[in-house]
């Protein structure tokens, strides 16, 4: 690992390349993401995911020479530069000394077709959470980590939904991205029947819903559906739903923030599936 | 109301001492926050809150002509900024045309001292919800915005939390903050003893404890205790708590953001209370 070489141009053009994939035509357009923190680095390696370039500041790369030399085995190209072009290509306030440029992980539905579409999910999926035109990048990240944690098989987001490659969703996701399949802008109408197909049936999350989450069957296979944060579910895509559910609410507060709605739904799922199968799964 | 008279400069004496609310300290000595939008005065208006001076653009106060009537004659002073002023004044990327001074509605554990200390709870509460050196203002305001959906009695922070009259804590609360009575910067050993006075079991959020959610006796009357985003619970509150408890997991997240393990928890709290009790309190 030769770290003496240090960019100071923030002309550099793998510098450039690099912070334009804070924006979403760029990662779109080149098939990588930002990702920022040595923890994160390190999560992306144990995923087996493909970092193409590492840039550290010198005291970083020093900190973490260690890691640098796992991301160079993998094929990472190390560039060092300095603190303050570091926190140029950061976005949060409190720069790590680290971001890398990965591959990305996410996959889209139509990538596999026909009987083994959406390949990413195991044969009898249990639990999926489906994201509907999410539009906080924050929310979404938080949503998959919640997944996660509950053991979500996958999670999909629709056309038009935030990308959750982008620096604020990977931030909030908290590793989680490498972690469960991630199926990114599908069309809802395939998406919908490739659930349908796998067995699971489609619940929805609306506030207005007659009945609540404990009288639907969640013990089933399902597909947790959420909308977005202003405007909830399109017409369309209740329509194709089996179920609407509401989250009982003792309180005066008009709805839960989306992605901790998102989380009761998840745990309450989980733990309805497990109650049932005894704890296996 | 009168609103020819626009205020162009931005060293307007009143405008100046409203930008500062935007800080803590100015926060504490005047007793006054910031609170943005229509809604958000509305909502304070509802639920019997002071708004001292109401500022907005001439667009926004044409709009809203029947509200800021009303805003005045709860005895705000109206005043029309420019655009450009209100965006200053406001924290947000999308200004929503209306910021107020509004007087504090948190209260502190030592307005009421001896047996009737800590006032703003009913006599028998059932579900009390603490954050123990909470950091993210994000955080702290959509967890009380969950414990109002999930109908807590009161929502605690210990000296040392984030401010829940900061414009970002006030911005995700949603209007929970006018809802239920909020304790602010109390003193964890007098918190802890008044809540146990109030027969409050204290239960402690926890990643590592042994015990599960469904192992700890949520169903009785108790206080709910999360610490820190990084460092969780200090040891001296721990020692103090009746009992530590996990949310199950299954995935691979290391945890759930704080926000969203606390909306689990109040969730799980008061399902539970209400299956013992039938549905009623």
């Amino acid at each position: 690992v030769k770290l003496d070489d240090v960019i100071t141009s923030a002309r550099n053009p793998a510098l450039v390349a690099a912070r334009k994939l804070a924006r979403g035509p760029a990662r779109a357009r080149s098939g990588r993401f930002l990702l920022e923190g040595a923890q994160g680095l390190s999560e992306a390696l144990a995923a087996g995911a493909r970092p193409l370039t590492v840039f550290a500041t010198p005291d970083t790369a020093q900190a973490h020479r260690e890691l640098l030399a796992q991301a160079a085995e993998a094929g990472a190209e190390l560039r060092v530069v300095t603190d303050r072009l570091l926190a140029g290509l950061a976005q949060t306030l409190a720069p790590q000394g680290l971001v890398a440029v990965v591959g990305s992980v996410v996959q889209t539905i139509d990538q596999a077709d026909g009987p083994d579409a959406l390949l990413p999910l195991p044969p009898s999926p249990r639990m999926v959470c489906v994201l509907v035109g999410i539009s906080d990048p924050g929310n979404a990240g938080t949503v998959l980590r919640a997944a996660d944690a509950f053991g979500a098989d996958a999670l999909a987001t629709t056309a038009g939904s935030v990308d959750l490659e982008s620096p604020k969703a990977v931030r909030a996701s908290a590793g989680s991205l490498f972690h469960l399949p991630v199926i990114a802008g599908a069309a809802w109408p395939r998406l919908a029947g490739v659930l349908r197909d796998r067995g699971l049936l489609l619940i929805g999350a609306d506030p207005h819903a007659d009945a609540t989450i404990d009288q639907v069957p969640l013990e089933r296979p399902c597909a947790l559906v959420l909308g977005n944060e202003a405007h909830g579910l399109p017409a369309q895509v209740r329509g194709d739903l089996h179920h609407l559910a509401r989250l009982p609410q003792y309180g005066r507060a008009e709805s839960l923030n989306l992605a901790a709605a998102a989380a009761v739904l998840l745990y309450a799922c989980a733990r309805r599936q497990r109650l049932v199968t005894g704890g296996q799964r």
